[in-house]
């Protein structure tokens, strides 16, 4: 079971939100068809996905470097291409980097980029070959096969949004929540923090526990049938 | 806890693979530096990520519908840009299909997904924008947002692969494994199973029970001082 309570179950919350998975009782799936078939206990079902929403406010609670850590120790192990791992992460701590940060960001998302504790700007190294001798030890020659840059670029860009996938449910595994953000300036973000032109730059990521009012109702998922195909 | 044990602890296994996390003793953070920090409770920490393993061979113990569709109804709420949620689904499971695919698959994985009991071909829709007045309904101009087609493909690969990351957790919440495979010709499984030409296949990935020497010893993570930097 999970230590704390999701989010959304702390009492005494200021300006409690709306019930998270508020399904309308026409909607079986919404209420965790098939939560039974899964290994995984309904607990860290609703912590990881079911409860779990993308915050756009967020308290004052710090978030610890000791607990992004922590994060990073149970997420790194998710599978990437040739064990590459090329994910970056760059936290954003001081005011000094926040007020670096906030031109880059689109307007509707400065002002909880400006309130979050803690902002992740997650890049994709296009020179993770380098580490593969040590990373895919078994086939020393795995570096080279990632000669053509714009290949090995893409294969990073893919590879390190995976990861980003894992890491947004580890950030929730900590029992924080994650606003991910994708408007901004990719571009200049990478210019003003990754001057070495080798990473590009792919999700800006709010860190904290949410705030008042930090989500409306949830918006519809596709079903199972609208997305998968049998043959 | 977990309704099951993770896969590895199944007692009797026919050529039962060597103990998961086989972390050196000098590798704190492979034995789970900081698990107490996170929210979610050890066992599920150990089904997801850090006893998870991906698999080379599969038993023939059949991943069923329903099973997927569990998996969906789990790892649909994990979060992508404006809801669009563009990962398509396309289940291969009987020999006919099979055999349309195997072609296509890099000779070096040919084997392991001709064995898999089930094997998930995870596709974009570049075209995934004509859902949003549904799927965002509070914006209903987002789709007008998308019309720039490269930039859309972009968009949907990007999120598709976040939803990938969501979906190989899921895979392992129901305790069965995950076999990502990179290793294969996109574009001809694309024209051989989406002749629309409106969907880029990003990922195979083989699911099922692990089977005999399911993987070798696990590959070396980097530390999070390697991977993350604080301004």
């Amino acid at each position: 079971m999970t230590r704390t309570a999701p989010p959304a179950a702390v009492p005494g919350r200021v300006g409690s939100a709306p019930p998270v998975v508020p399904a309308p009782a026409s909607d079986a799936s919404a209420r965790g068809a098939g939560a039974d078939l899964l290994a995984l206990d309904r607990a860290a079902q609703d912590l990881l996905f079911r409860a779990a929403r993308t915050a756009n406010t967020f308290t004052a609670e710090p978030v610890t470097d000791a607990q992004v850590a922590a994060i990073h120790d149970l997420v790194r192990h998710g599978p990437t291409a040739l064990n590459g791992q090329p994910l970056r992460v760059l936290l954003i701590r001081s005011p000094q980097a926040r007020q670096r940060l906030l031109p880059h960001v689109s307007a509707g998302n400065r002002a909880k980029t400006a309130g979050a504790p803690l902002v992740a700007v997650l890049a994709a190294d296009v020179d993770f070959h380098r580490r593969l001798p040590e990373l895919f030890p078994h086939r020393p020659e795995a570096k080279d096969w990632l000669a053509d840059p714009a290949g090995r670029a893409a294969q990073a860009r893919f590879n390190a949004t995976l990861q980003i996938g894992y890491l947004l449910v580890g950030i929730r595994a900590a029992g924080l929540a994650a606003g991910p953000m994708a408007g901004f300036d990719a571009a200049g973000v990478g210019r003003e923090f990754f001057p070495d032109g080798r990473h590009e730059v792919l999700l800006l990521v709010n860190i904290g526990r949410p705030g008042p009012d930090a989500w409306q109702e949830r918006l519809p998922r596709l079903t199972a049938e609208e997305v998968i195909r049998t043959l």
